[in-house]
């Protein structure tokens, strides 16, 4: 029996060493710019989460065929243009501890790399003629481009709701693992019962995913994820533990906050006030309990499926998506 | 008889309204900010010439329902969204005599609107469940992101070859007017004979396009297109003009242009002195000269159909895209 996130890589392994196989056989563009910079970009230390949840979704609905195959490196190619043009738009210099695409190639070639694995991705997508699989997969690419565009930094920020954030986050990321969970059920024509399901598994999987995130962004280790601390509210991004702070603060905190945001920077110094007051209000402690708590929603909707190997991997894999780094 | 282009317009005004009344109300995201740049850019003065295309091709082939209406916005959506990230590609500061929308709302915001009108456009282009529509639209998408990488200034782009150019601008323009002729053709499932007319005449004219534009960057008045003299010089692109004058200028000339062009970007004084040299040795005619003999190709695509209003309509198209602003 599955216990703990390696064995379960380990148990899908054949199925994901094929998805890489055909993932690095699919940058095939005539422009060998284009191919440099997406074998860059795919191989920097991406964990392969996306695939790795449509073949074992896939696999639970009875799936004994190979087409799950290439829907899997579809989605992990929509996952990489959209780093490609987040990385641009926020200045990012560093990416999963390597040098971000576009301060080794520059924002041209970010962008147009990025459009190139989107259209790519659509290219493939297309020989499916499956029309559930179309629709789900462009409606994904269209809500994930609007999730990006709700957190950019605007006027008005400081009146950013809670409501605002956990649409934001759906759109922008629990859009695409939702239906990386959808697309293993409609590949095996799965019952609308058990696509519903995985459906709902994946979004709840991924609120979950990006609340963890935005909340390890004010805790995490640099040497472990890469990242530097408080990176979102330095941008001038408001996520869910700021949103606590700012419902939990005394008046004369929240205007200080509020104007940082409208400023739209923070220096070292606030930084660290925000921190003590995020460590003072249990921000931090609050918003990984949200995290949990759409952990708990996204395993309820698995109870439709009798145990098996595949079901209890997917309950590993929504335990280890909000436990990763701790 | 139609025998201009302001003719021609008329004749299909009914339908390019309705193009343009879909195109407004598809403009429908959640997001405002997304609809009100796609607003300022979808109407910032584009002619819709792949739209009339499209409209035409398919009465050419004897069409009479209504589905191309959405075929030519969403063809013209793809061309928008090229604009928006060519723009934040070349740093441009001007499109069409108006501000770039990165000059108005910066370019994070241009490079999302760009990926939404995108996205928005395979949504549409999902439901028409036709696989031939499909993979035209998605393999036209992928070589027009090829052929905007193929023209990114690099090294080496002194030994740019005529061969480069021409591929460059057929997977950057031509395949993008060649698919709205095509379509218009597929919708109405005329001939395979018939399509490849259209195709190709499409193709053709995309080509002289696209050669008539980068020969008038070296002649056009600033208040006529709205544009910088030299600018694709300045920008370090190497277009046709340009490559006739390498061929034909003495070698000293020759090293001056390639040393500048290895630079990445010239002074006032050194255009001047391009501009002197391509007169001396008739780059700019050479070049319309080759527009015209696109045109031409292009028009005999057309001897397969019978005389009629739609076919003298797109012969006089053909003729206006290598003639405009002269």
């Amino acid at each position: 029996m599955l216990t703990d996130i390696s064995e379960v890589w380990d148990h899908y392994r054949d199925e994901l060493n094929e998805v890489e196989k055909q993932l690095q056989g699919s940058l095939d563009s005539q422009v060998p710019l284009i191919n440099t910079v997406g074998q860059y970009v795919l191989n920097s230390g991406g964990k392969r989460i996306r695939p790795l949840l449509l073949i074992i979704s896939s696999r639970l609905c009875g799936y004994r065929e190979n087409q799950h195959i290439p829907l899997a490196w579809i989605v992990e190619f929509i996952h990489t243009a959209t780093l490609l043009h987040d990385d641009v738009i926020d200045n990012a210099e560093i990416r999963r501890g390597k040098r971000a695409a576009r301060t080794v190639w520059g924002n041209p070639v970010s962008i147009l790399v990025g459009d190139y694995l989107y259209s790519r991705a659509v290219c493939e997508a297309i020989r499916f003629k499956n029309s559930e699989i179309h629709e789900l997969l462009s409606e994904t690419c269209r809500k994930m481009t609007e999730g990006e565009a709700l957190q950019l930094p605007r006027e008005g920020m400081a009146d950013f709701s809670e409501e605002l954030y956990l649409k934001t986050i759906e759109y922008k990321t629990a859009c695409l693992l939702s239906a990386s969970c959808g697309l293993g059920a409609i590949i095996c024509d799965a019952s609308a019962e058990r696509k519903g399901a995985l459906t709902q598994f994946g979004r709840k999987l991924g609120m979950a995913f990006q609340v963890a995130d935005d909340t390890l962004d004010y805790v995490a280790e640099k040497k472990k994820l890469g990242k530097v601390v408080g990176k979102d509210l330095r941008e001038g991004k408001v996520t869910l533990p700021l949103l606590h702070l700012l419902q939990h603060c005394p008046p004369t905190d929240r205007e200080q906050i509020q104007e940082m945001l409208s400023r739209g920077e923070a220096t070292d110094g606030e930084l660290r006030e925000v921190l003590v007051l995020m460590e003072r209000y249990g921000s931090i402690g609050s918003s990984l309990h949200r995290a949990r708590e759409f952990i708990e929603q996204a395993k309820k909707e698995l109870s439709l499926f009798e145990e098996s190997t595949h079901r209890r991997a997917l309950l590993i894999v929504a335990d280890y998506v909000v436990n990763r780094d701790h």
